[in-house]
């Protein structure tokens, strides 16, 4: 599956041949099974390299993202507190990422993930494995639920960025930022820890008594 | 500002010409204020041909966004029935048209909002005049409140057709139509009718008390 894109390294290529192979494979294989090897194949050059360049999978992946934020940063700040509350402050964190400067390179990754599959895939891959999944860790959410709560905060996420920012809807294009946490934070909040009717009740195991 | 076309009632392209004039002047004034006088001297033709081709102002919104589904016959199965489950037959509602075959061209009027502002604009004024405002109107929600409420409902149904049909996001891209109406049609009621905090209660009318 790898191709060979033929740069050596010390090309002053490489950067960028890393990068085209890094989405490449990000979005192939998605990040858990993407390796530094596999990319380094992909683009023809010593693993050694990727590190040298990038450092980890997660910085990389960053990079090749061209990722409006860093959840190594961002995350931290969201999971610190009352659980109770952990729906607003991710809803906070995301709004003040959309509402910086950052914001505009945030909306052309989602404009092109609307028309690029291997933009979707690697947009998916981002908020499911940087963002969300340090939040249902954090919360010990039953692995069996994990999916589908992360996808339903995602969902609602990405409806707010295209309410805000993409399609302008009002009130939300101009409203303040409170005023969305206050009315999506409890959204999230439900999302990510209240019973999902006709699912399991939210526990990590559960102990079946004995008929009888 | 109605700009000439210059076609004349009878040209075989007069219906194409009808309609063009009605995206045109839909998206700048919104539905509300653009009239059927207005669209046909953009159009420059008798306002009398155009309800000849297209019967009423609402149809030839719907004609005019090719739209998916008629809301004149799907909003009535959302209101009829128990309030407090609105929320759900609203998903549910949104789920069977976007599962159809109405389906593809309405994943395909999503993505043209995306890159297209006046899409945008037409899509915006569609969900807001034609779907929402008959829901918050039924369900009786203060006036003051009711743009707010409208656009939370919006970003997450624009956010579950995202992430079902365009990003793929799992598991909602092959979840049950049952497990996301359980999953989000309490997120709709609540935008729809549960007093967001930092608002006035949902209450048409309040009387306060004199003091002393």
């Amino acid at each position: 599956m790898a191709r060979r894109i033929g740069r050596r390294p010390g090309n002053p290529d490489t950067r960028a041949t890393i990068l085209a192979a890094a989405r490449t494979t990000f979005a192939e294989r998605g990040f858990d099974q993407a390796s530094i090897r596999a990319i380094a194949a992909t683009a023809g050059v010593d693993p050694a390299l990727v590190h040298h360049y990038f450092g980890s999978k997660d910085k990389l992946f960053l990079a090749a993202m061209n990722a409006p934020a860093d959840p190594a940063k961002v995350v931290p700040t969201i999971l610190a507190g009352d659980p109770d509350q952990i729906g607003e402050r991710l809803v906070g964190a995301f709004l003040s990422i959309w509402d910086s400067p950052a914001g505009t390179p945030a909306v052309a990754l989602l404009r092109s993930a609307v028309s690029n599959e291997w933009t979707a895939r690697l947009l998916r891959e981002f908020l499911t494995t940087q963002v969300l999944r340090p939040v249902l860790d954090h919360l010990d959410v039953d692995p069996a639920q994990a999916p589908l709560r992360g996808s339903l905060v995602a969902s609602q996420l990405f409806g707010l960025a295209m309410a805000r920012h993409v399609l302008r809807l009002e009130p939300i294009a101009t409203a303040a930022p409170e005023t969305l946490i206050s009315s999506v934070g409890p959204t999230m909040q439900r999302y990510l820890t209240a019973p999902l009717e006709g699912q399991p009740p939210h526990r990590r195991s559960r102990v079946t008594p004995p008929e009888g």
